[in-house]
């Protein structure tokens, strides 16, 4: 009820507002500021994410609701009035994850038997009805994987427990230093013949939830079931081998890898008026894992995405370029649709300018990331003049986005939109990634920035 | 349990992180890698934050909770092992509830009667249990209400109905913008021979909680009642009186303001070696209002101000200047704490170089506001330097803190820790400022910048 009516329009707001002024030709400055306007007062991203969220919920690649979610999204782009909107096919992974998977530390010395809280790594195998029961051996990473050897890892359960280290201050980097256990560590330890892994959730904070997240299984290994522990659990199994000297953990999942699937990437356009054929995309992902809603990773990014086309469309900007705003399929566990976009527009010869992508969560914006030449990382970074004081001055940092990373290839400059980063993993692919963790006013500021960027970009070029 | 669970010691990650440097003259940018480092690694702010939030609870300026907050504080910077604690005694104002306030639109001819969402606000005189009964008449600010004149005031009840602007990226600047409603709305409207006001809860987004906070009355006019209404309700009430062209409200409140109370401001000292007689003042306020658990205002700033403190000790850094931690007490109604301390300081002939507060809540930090000549606002601004990298760009716009102000005629140079500001007044003295909306790395970078300010100012002067 609360958020049905805190998202009821500003009735009041609109009658007593001096209204938004259209952009004719005025300063960079003033455009900006219309952008901003438009975004804090009239904001359709916040309605548009409830959506999403509530009425579709979690939507990974596949499923009845990345399906429905395509669809929604493509019939919202065209009650918006883009000029063009479409699907692109693509054929997509669709992994299940089946029963609620188990995991349960079992007859330990110290604190007897007791339920795990876990989550199956996406594209994992199942263990099936039957579940795995093995001695833990846990390791900090690789180099210590392999310090143990066969003979230490044969048959046992290899227990991954390198925390995301606390002193990055922007949390992807401590993601960044962590991440390959999960991406990885089951292929690793099957190499050594582990029977399953179970990886410390990539969070920040210490909590009683499991983050799940995409595994790549290599082609020579054997392929052996894997799962996160929440950071919680995690510690308890440290403890639980501190002062028994060993603990047995009994698993049991049921996901599979089912036959790949028809999807789409979901496209909305406005026309440019000087350079139709040369295009700014601006973009999210639509899929999100099976748990939660999905909401900042990436409703958000995708709603995003949509309200800066139509900010620019309701502030009557007519662009040079021509701008697309693209929800991506596949993002998760494949990058399907990030490849395929690519090389659709490479088999056809579009011209990417620049793309930009929002899949760092809904939370205040503080800059963008981008991958390009030394002289567009000096380009961006002298737009602080116009983006400073919308508390954009985190310019220029590597990065960009995983789904628009394929485009580098023929030279588009990459963009990334930078939010605050302090509580994405407390949410990040689990159950509480949800629509109530979005703040209104700090989604509708990173469309802005993301319409402003988007904006520059068409005016002076990159 | 949850919360519990999560701010449990990280033991595992202290046994595989290489230990925290303690400071032996090293270069700036290490000195404040290592309060970072400390901050994120050690942190006890959160802990902190978490007894004062919920076993503590709210502590408005002369109830039984803030004596306890009083002395758990003192306790708690003994304990820590600061060279000197200290109370300084202050009388404050004894302003109490009572009974839960309400309030009904009554018998509207579009929606019949129903219960408004209110709180009295603070330091206003109570209906007492006749209540009051009237039409409402809105109006948007001053002007409005001089322009309907004492023949359409007289024996109403005033609404006052103007949101905080969206457009403003800053949220304090919003609430700038609206909260002379508040302040001077009551007696306002009392000189115009008005029964009672309602103010639009000063909010940046729409939701069923009213937000209190102090009125200031008018020597010169009668003291009628006020109360706050959530935004929804204003917005509801807004559309009653389009739709009726009138609206009967019923308000009944019994909050009085008692005799005056002895309570104090908690200071804890690290001494200086080389200029003991000289002040540097780190502070927070520990009184909140008797909602919610004052976690965000100011719970946060409190415990903030004693981690800095206890980073500064911990990481072994003598400082210059003498370091207070200072608990300013009765911030929210009345401010009396803050001039004691100023008053004291004054008569004893103490130098304060400088004084920052958290007032601002726990969100993560992004600058530093402050008030001081045009040469130490360069200072500041040079610091981007060291403070960048911690994403502390938005160094020297105006401000500072309202118990640190009345330093300021001494010529002390103060200091506002910014904070992102999207998401505090949604909170801001409602039952939802709670512990859960704090985020623990967002409060500990808070608690780090201060004291890298800190040791900025005693390194290097200001």
């Amino acid at each position: 009820m609360k958020n049905q009516l805190s998202i009821a329009c500003l009735v009041l707001l609109s009658a007593i507002l001096p209204g938004i002024q259209t952009i004719h030709a005025q300063s960079h400055e003033d455009a900006i500021r219309a952008i901003y306007d438009e975004a804090l007062v009239n904001g359709q991203s916040y309605e548009m994410l409830e959506y999403l969220s509530l009425e579709i919920g979690n939507r990974l690649s596949g499923s009845p609701e990345a399906a429905a979610a395509v669809e929604w999204t493509r019939q919202k782009m065209i009650k918006l009035g883009f000029d063009t909107v479409f699907l692109q096919p693509v054929m997509v992974p669709h992994w299940v994850r089946g029963q609620k998977e188990t995991a349960r530390l079992v007859n330990s010395a110290s604190r007897g038997s007791l339920d795990l809280n876990v989550l199956a790594l996406g594209n994992s195998v199942g263990t099936g009805p039957e579940g795995v029961s093995a001695e833990i051996v846990e390791v900090m990473n690789f180099d210590e994987l392999e310090q143990l050897g066969r003979e230490n890892v044969e048959g046992k359960i290899v227990f991954f427990n390198r925390p995301m280290d606390p002193r990055h201050i922007h949390t992807m980097q401590a993601y960044g230093g962590a991440v390959d256990q999960r991406g990885a560590g089951a292929s690793r330890a099957a190499g050594l013949g582990a029977k399953a892994v179970i990886v410390r959730s990539m969070a920040s904070n210490l909590d009683d939830i499991p983050h799940t997240g995409s595994l790549r299984y290599d082609p020579d290994q054997p392929q052996i079931p894997a799962v996160a522990v929440s950071t919680n659990d995690a510690e308890l199994l440290h403890r639980v081998l501190e002062s028994d000297g060993k603990a047995r953990v009994y698993i049991e999942t049921h996901c599979e890898m089912l036959p790949d699937v028809l999807s789409y990437n979901v496209i909305g356009e406005i026309r440019g008026a000087k350079n139709p054929d040369e295009y700014i995309v601006v973009s999210g992902h639509l899929d999100s894992w099976d748990v939660g809603h999905g909401s900042h990773d990436d409703g958000a990014g995708c709603v995003q995405a949509i309200e800066a086309l139509r900010i620019l469309r309701d502030i009557r900007y007519a662009p040079n370029y021509s701008v697309r705003a693209v929800m991506f399929m596949n993002e998760e566990n494949g990058l399907r649709g990030g490849r395929e976009y690519a090389r659709v527009a490479d088999e056809k010869g579009e011209k990417h300018v620049a793309a930009l992508e929002s899949d760092s969560g809904g939370f205040t914006p503080r800059g963008f990331s981008m991958t390009g030449s030394d002289d567009q990382v000096e380009k961006l970074r002298s737009w602080e003049k116009y983006l400073g004081e919308y508390g954009l001055r985190d310019l220029g940092s590597q990065g960009g986005g995983a789904d628009i990373g394929p485009l580098r290839q023929s030279g588009t400059a990459l963009f990334g939109l930078r939010p605050d980063s302090q509580r994405y993993f407390n949410y990040h692919h689990t159950e509480e990634d949800t629509f109530d963790k979005v703040d209104k006013r700090e989604l509708e500021l990173g469309a802005a920035a993301m319409a402003s960027l988007i904006y520059l970009i068409d005016q002076l070029g990159i």
